[in-house]
């Protein structure tokens, strides 16, 4: 079934529910998202952490955690590495980070002995579901790779279509973003949205990717602009994915979104053995329970 | 008087009727749009162009000519010499581009013998009006500029500014937007903002200006998310200016607010010794009417 709406990511019924290490899960948004994700049947939670403050922060804020496993491990390393087992030796199906350092989580993820790392890139896909917008856009990648080279963008790409598969999706449209449509020398994201092109004209993408480009983010939404422009696809108009060349375009339009166009939206971090949740202070209670569900999906798509 | 919706762009009364010097008028929607301007007594058109490819099209789209100047040219690049040449001796006030290459109208502009070149630099302001936020943001620069430096930077800023004020606004808050608020080495973006609002702080910038940043947009835009973050700062969560770092940002911002929150539109050259009006085809005809208003502003503000 393709979800077509993020509120129904809450819905999904994974076939075996997905386990997920929380590292570092002393921190009372974190805890309360896992713990309502449970509830709604979204996942199951394993709780690493400072024990003394996980329970302060319960029994402050009236959250049950006694069914779930809780680990007791003060030190912010050790909590990632823990959690970070736990997925690579199948005790957990995903990640998500509490209240320590996205690099001390990432750090983790990718040591060489006892990792994540896969030949993939790490990168961040978030998707929006726009008011105005007919389909749920993956924007990638505003959120983790500055300025990724042509290869990377490759790995990038198609980190994003899995997670577009995820949620049901067989044929998923990519449009490589630019601030224009004719490839310039001078602009190295028109040259490479014109490489990806023809990588995929050759055939070196995924079944069911499409992907096009350069293209600016009007003719990739908007029908009647592409007619205008006289610029013919079958992504435009209609993209799934919305690939950008540096990390400030990618955080332009997912905040564009959020701010002026009242998005929703959910994250998620690709590229590892496992979906990494990640969410930061300023996402409200919705956007992280989604990010959460988000994760669940991915994680028994990848099993 | 100071001006928070485009739609009063139209009722501006500037002292003197400003005179604009059209280049290669034989288009329709362009010609159409210079003269519903002239009817609102927003300008007075000077036309440069085939005059009987002009004639034809006022012929059949019922548009009526007859009281306008009209200076019969059918060189494209005689045509943007003759408007750059009015413009220089005083004929007329500020120029628009009608059916010729941006290249062949800026070629003209930047002539160091009769052009229009001044100490600064050319640079895109676009003007939205978001219906989900309380005052108009000009953003700068998603036309023209790709990636500039940091002296670069100071005079794009520099003539938003004298945009904004051209609008009948004194105090003028510039975010210059980043990925992050953390000031990083890898990140030229955020290097060059910090850079700004030091030379802010140094009284580099022209009076009434409040130049900060690295900041990510949500921070310019909303002052929760700034509390969330414990960004303090006078222009989070009221900017006025967004300055973008490179052209892909400022393209994929603009065209979010257009696409996805409904914006309207103005946009303008500035940098030269009078406004430029360049509109795309994709432009809706208000927009259009907006840019040549907001032209019409800024070369009454520069008299």
């Amino acid at each position: 079934m393709e979800i077509k709406k993020l509120e129904e990511l809450l819905k999904i019924k994974t076939e075996k529910k997905m386990r997920l290490a929380v590292v570092a899960c002393h921190d009372e948004e974190v805890l309360g998202a896992v713990v309502e994700a449970e509830k709604l049947g979204i996942a199951e939670p394993i709780l690493i952490g400072d024990k003394k403050k996980t329970d302060l922060i319960a029994k402050e804020k009236g959250i049950d955690i006694s069914n779930y496993e809780l680990i007791d491990e003060e030190d912010l390393n050790m909590s990632a590495e823990i959690g970070v087992k736990m997925v690579s030796t199948g005790k957990a199906n995903f990640i998500m980070k509490g209240l320590v350092d996205t690099s001390i989580l990432l750090k983790a993820v990718l040591n060489k002995e006892w990792g994540l790392r896969t030949d993939s890139l790490l990168s961040h896909v978030m998707i929006y579901d726009i008011p105005s917008y007919s389909k749920l856009i993956y924007l990638t990648d505003g959120g983790m790779n500055l300025q990724p080279s042509l290869e990377d963008k490759v790995k990038i790409i198609e980190n994003a279509v899995t997670v577009v598969k995820s949620l049901g999706k067989e044929e998923v449209k990519v449009a490589c973003l630019a601030a224009k449509e004719k490839v310039d020398p001078k602009m190295t994201a028109t040259v490479d949205a014109d490489e990806l092109k023809n990588k995929y004209i050759k055939g070196d993408f995924s079944k069911g990717t499409i992907v096009d480009g350069p293209m600016a983010l009007d003719l990739a939404v908007s029908k009647s602009s592409a007619e205008i422009k006289g610029y013919k696809s079958s992504v435009a108009g209609d993209a799934d994915v919305l690939l950008v060349p540096n990390i400030e375009m990618g955080n332009g339009i997912g905040k564009s979104i959020t701010y002026f166009a009242d998005g929703k939206s959910a994250g998620i971090v690709m590229g590892a053995k496992a979906p990494i949740v990640l969410v930061s202070r300023a996402d409200d209670h919705e956007a992280k329970l989604y990010s959460i569900a988000l994760g669940s999906a991915v994680a028994a798509f990848k099993e």
